[in-house]
């Protein structure tokens, strides 16, 4: 595994430009298909992309790899969430089960499915199926103190990178990063806000189902724990250690060992988003690499999306995270990517195009 | 085939309301599955919506049916159509050869494809894989006479009852109703202006490719056709026979067939929901068996989705037809169904609930 080794500076440093060549065959191929001019509409620009993301004028994209990364939040001390910490773990022992969302969306979408627990505040050393990369037991409680260090940021990172990496040696042609972690909306949109300059009155949504007070006292708790940690919104590092995840960080390395790999990454919701702009902030060439999945309810994903220029392939008003809106929508890319392998072209099929002046 | 041979008064009367219990079962299950109440948005709803159709409380969707339906069109002879007329013919050769949009999404989801003339102005009858079933060659001119007879009307529904009762009993539990027809966005745009009330002016779009002038002219032609046909609004035979299409006819044919055994029908775009319109009109039961796959280009599909109160899964400026929208969202309910089916619960995975004031 070439990448699992490569220091955070040589994966950005990987990451190349976008194959134009690629895109233009592509481009050239659709129009000479059985269709009306552009009536596939997504679905074209769609194909396109990823012939420039994977540099293939006919792009592969099957089978996709999914690496989900679990971790704690000292945040939750605050009363954050609706859920209590200890789901963190118990749900890494679902997806290590088969039994969450994103195993049944997995096995739908034939993907390989990588799980690291990066931080969580349980014991699951004994877990089949759970790779043991705790950085630490969770967060520090960025309402009072800094989230983690700049080396265990970069540590947590690195994890990232060594999933997606594992997962493309194996065979991925396409990467899903999902996350799991009690807590990390709270610090995505701290986040967001720090990198969007929006408040985070406007950014901070129910989460997991808080009702309107406790979402109104989770804005405000993210508003003071922002003006006591300060963190620089040009250093991405610097956001992670004092506010960030370590599964958003984890998330963050394996969208950047993707891009470095030519391979296309199909983003989740919010969370998944945060780690995309954190990504690109690292790497400003990740940008064309990434594909947004779905529209999340959260209110922050909205800035996000804007912030990265991307348009959601769904919006099915999912706000599950796990990476499970990004495989739900991963069939979309298949139907690109056969469409411009598999129909037939007017010239083969013996069809009249269009009369000119149409 | 039971009911290939049963009378259209006798399909519309078969159709039975929706199973609310099945549903509630549904429902209740959803509440205890491992993630956040909701948190699956409107794969959630799509699960009890496919439970009440079924009558299943855990519904089978698998495997889909595509009934394809083609025909001509008598106005594309007012010039309102990009491609000429001997591409619908053209394409039927090419769904039978395999190398249309709709053949590559039918392969993609693992559905059968049925393929039936019910009036093209072609002779297909050595084209293996096409049913014959022409009513006529082609629909009278409906800007200068009627489009065919009460009693034509009637036999294309006939034909597309024939082809979904065919799948269904071959095993499709879920039926896509697809076309081919130049011109028919034409006829659709008359029906949707008939039944919505609206102008034509106002649905009127670029079809297979109009240019901003050809577009005015074309709204101002069915303007025209319509002031002199003057189909009556609560008749849907009289509209079809006077404006209609014989594959929108089948298409229609085919929805109802789908209702009155309890399958889901997975709606395409504007001319599929003219077809679904028809049969409303037919049997108002059959409003609960209809999603909307897609949101199409065509202006016209939006009223219409509008007045079959339906909110379309995905918008994709898709504008192909074929059924092929449908197809390339059949995943999503895929995606419902399997979640329903095989996500754990809470109690079983072990896993804390929310806490009660979230």
């Amino acid at each position: 595994m070439e990448h699992a080794s490569m220091s955070l500076e040589q994966i950005c440093a990987k990451i190349g430009d976008l194959d134009q060549a690629s895109g233009e065959l592509a481009k050239q191929r659709l129009e000479r298909l059985t269709k009306p001019p552009g009536s596939l509409g997504r679905l074209e620009t769609l194909v396109i992309q990823l012939a420039e993301i994977t540099g293939q004028p006919l792009p592969r994209i099957f089978p996709p790899g999914i690496a989900v990364f679990a971790g704690d939040h000292g945040i939750v001390a605050e009363g954050v969430s609706a859920f209590p910490q200890e789901v963190t773990g118990q749900m890494v022992r679902n997806f290590a089960a088969g039994g969450a969302a994103i195993n049944v969306f997995a096995r739908q979408i034939g993907a390989k499915l990588d799980i690291t627990d990066v931080g969580t505040a349980a014991d699951l050393s004994e877990v089949e199926g759970v790779r043991q990369r705790k950085v630490r037991e969770g967060t520090g409680n960025f309402a009072r103190e800094d989230a983690m260090s700049r080396q265990e940021a970069v540590e947590a990172i690195a994890a990232g990178i060594e999933s997606a990496a594992r997962l493309i040696e194996e065979g991925a042609e396409c990467i899903i990063p999902g996350e799991m972690g009690i807590g990390n909306t709270t610090s995505s949109t701290a986040i967001a806000a720090v990198i969007t300059g929006r408040s985070t009155e406007e950014l901070t949504g129910a989460g997991t189902g808080l009702n309107p007070d406790a979402r109104k006292r989770k804005a405000a708790l993210i508003q003071r724990a922002l003006e006591a940690r300060k963190p620089d919104p040009a250093d991405a590092l610097d956001i992670i250690s004092k506010i960030g995840g370590l599964e958003i960080a984890a998330m963050t390395g394996a969208i950047l060992a993707a891009a470095a790999r030519r391979k296309p990454v199909l983003l989740d919701g919010f969370i998944c988003g945060v780690a995309a702009v954190l990504a690109v902030k690292l790497a400003s060439g990740v940008r064309g690499y990434l594909i947004a999945g779905h529209r999340s309810q959260e209110p922050g994903h909205e800035a996000v999306l804007e912030w990265l220029g991307l348009e959601p392939l769904l919006d099915l008003q999912l706000r599950l995270g796990e990476g499970s809106g990004a495989a739900v929508a991963y069939p979309l890319l298949e139907s690109a990517v056969r469409m411009l392998a598999e129909m037939a072209t007017f010239e083969s099929a013996g069809i009249s195009g269009a009369s000119s002046p149409s």
